[in-house]
């Protein structure tokens, strides 16, 4: 039997205990949605400040060339890059996740001219499939929809396939794919291998590079805890850049932005993912809160992230409340950095949590989510959130 | 002889002097480019305060719920509306410009599938030709540039024309483009009407409905204060909504994207025009801005902005400083909002001004360009730019 003292014992030891204190979280919640929406870094507040009264109040129109504004989706690009495994050069920040899909999917799908089909998974978030359909039929390309599984992929590719579009870190489940078994297969077959990270950038280690990924996308106000709807990123390999040709041609992608070309000509390096003036407002506070990941490691914020999934599976199997039922991968390795549950009454559990000011997230009509940010909980949230699941479900 | 006595009265005088205390100003700084980049209002910061605090940092993801972030876009659409002549229910707010152009303009050439050609002007803003020149490729159309001339104009229209993309008031001469005439004309032809706003909203008044203007883009970071790289916003005509596809078919303009669909189909009203999930921290801040425009109108904004540019020409015809030409339409009906000075050693004018304090924006290689912002600027910041320049070029 797990006791909360034993919970505490494993707080005092862990080696990431102390970045707690980097977050401003409410006192007295347990934040269990920091897989929707980040929390805030303590530093954010004071960036913003300093941007707003003194960079724009005071530079005005000289930020752009004083306080390097117009770097910053390439600057902070290279610092994200860091945690998917992108060497310097490919990964630029700017506009949304839907947006950043749109560009790398019809880059990718004009690397593959002669291929006319795009497979993507049938239950892939759904901005995914919206916004591949659009690019699909932009460039005459049939969209075929797979199950996530390897077999139906591998009996889904053929060389006719341009591009393989696919979420890492499933939204409700977890479950990741395999990415370098993943990426192979697809390579094997002669198509472009996308990626989306909304659910796996500052979770958990990704090899970008190592696993020869083409293009990736991802956001980063989930665990990158950039604020409510910050900028997205996105990936392109090196290797790609000279050739690709995004449809997006903002001055931001410019080779030369301030010289007022009639036409356009791309930026070399990942600047050419970027497209209109950058959003100064929604980028720099990412500064704050990617400086707190440069104090740590994937790598450890997987372990951690991995030992509180473990500790509340542990918990609930030994609490066992009648109808709940895990719907994420028990094995640690093939599950993200969030865990689904399966209860009849999904809404009425998560209400009731909210009452003891724990804050899961509902994905009707029957799971509740429960995501685990390695930087700010510790195990006696876990051990708190299960016995009150326990209580609730009448355990 | 025009004295600064006389400039001093006349702020004495002006409705709309006391509009400059809703700005933080650096004290002894002329600001003449907020076209370029507006001055930051002084409740900006308090509002982003909030957000961030309070909103984020206490609301956390149930914020999406509380603090109407979801419908950010149309709320500050409507209230952008007001100032284009645009009844409610057509603008929403998101995104850059350029990513705002590539949505109307292919939403606009499929409303005319049967015509293959774009007409915009070969001397627009680059980032318009950039962004028609893609769009024009994927659905393969031909783009034809023509002349800012209304004849010129008339002889590119035919049946082949789908859209025409003009950009409302020049980016450097202020030449203003008469949209009723021009949106007739286009009409006429059976093309559709495209208008960019960037120069134009929060300076003059505009009137979309009433003028008949099909779709429009405009941005919020120059006149409308709304920070560097703040959200434009994009207008599409309530006629066309119903049967307008625009090609980012983003979760941010689904009908119903919390029911997570597989098959995108469009919101009504203008929330169709959004894409990915709202950028709040670059949105929130807009409304502190507009908040200063609903104390005023766009006809006392424009009646103050051609009172300062009157005087700055006058002041600059009287001093008669050597080798400095106005390169803006000396008709203050055809001019936006700034005047536009060529000068043989623009960049070292610029910089000089800049040594004393007067920011103006250069654009080479021979224009000096001078923003006249009705809210914050007064008529002795005109006297003083003017004496300053003509004591630069030894008039």
């Amino acid at each position: 039997v797990i006791t909360r003292e034993q919970c505490a014992a494993l707080d005092a030891v862990d080696p990431l205990a102390h970045f707690r204190r980097y977050f401003d979280l409410p006192e007295g919640l347990i934040y269990l949605d920091g897989n929707s929406l980040g929390a805030l870094p303590v530093t954010t507040l004071g960036g913003l400040n300093d941007l707003v009264a003194n960079e724009w109040g005071r530079s005005l129109i000289r930020g752009w060339r004083d306080h390097g504004w117009w770097e910053l989706p390439v600057e902070l690009g290279e610092r994200i890059g860091r945690l998917v495994g992108a060497a310097p050069g490919q990964v630029a920040v700017g506009d949304s996740t839907s947006v950043n899909l749109f560009k790398v999917l019809v880059a990718a799908l004009r690397l593959r001219p002669e291929r006319r089909v795009l497979v993507s998974e049938a239950g892939n978030f759904p901005t995914d499939l919206y916004l591949a359909s659009s690019a699909a039929e932009l460039l005459g390309v049939e969209l075929r929809l797979v199950e996530r599984d390897p077999d139906q992929l591998r009996r889904a590719l053929s060389d006719e396939v341009g591009a393989v579009l696919l979420t890492h870190v499933d939204y409700r489940s977890a479950a990741i794919l395999d990415m370098a078994a993943t990426t192979g297969m697809v390579h094997d077959a002669g198509a472009l291998m996308v990626f989306d990270l909304c659910h796996s950038a500052g979770a958990l280690p990704v090899e970008l590079d190592a696993t020869g990924v083409d293009f990736a996308v991802g956001c980063t106000y989930k665990y990158l805890n950039g604020g409510p709807g910050s900028p997205a990123f996105a990936y392109a390999a090196a290797r790609h850049q000279a050739s690709m040709r995004q449809p997006l041609t903002g001055w931001g992608g410019h080779a030369r932005p301030f010289d007022f070309e009639p036409a356009y000509e791309a930026a070399t390096g990942a600047a050419r993912l970027s497209v209109g003036t950058p959003s100064v407002l929604s980028l720099a506070p990412l500064r704050s809160s990617l400086e707190i990941f440069e104090r740590t490691s994937t790598s450890e914020l997987r372990m951690k992230s991995l030992g509180l999934s473990e500790l509340l599976i542990a918990l609930l199997d030994e609490l066992d409340p009648p109808g709940l039922e895990l719907a994420s991968p028990r094995a640690a390795a093939m599950r993200g950095s969030h865990l689904a549950y399966r209860c009849s009454d999904a809404r009425a559990l998560h209400a009731a949590l909210e009452e003891r000011e724990i804050l899961g997230d509902l994905r009707p009509p029957d799971l509740l989510r429960l995501g685990i940010a390695p930087l700010y909980l510790r195990h006696v949230d876990i051990y708190d959130t299960a016995v009150a699941i326990a209580e609730i479900l009448g355990a």
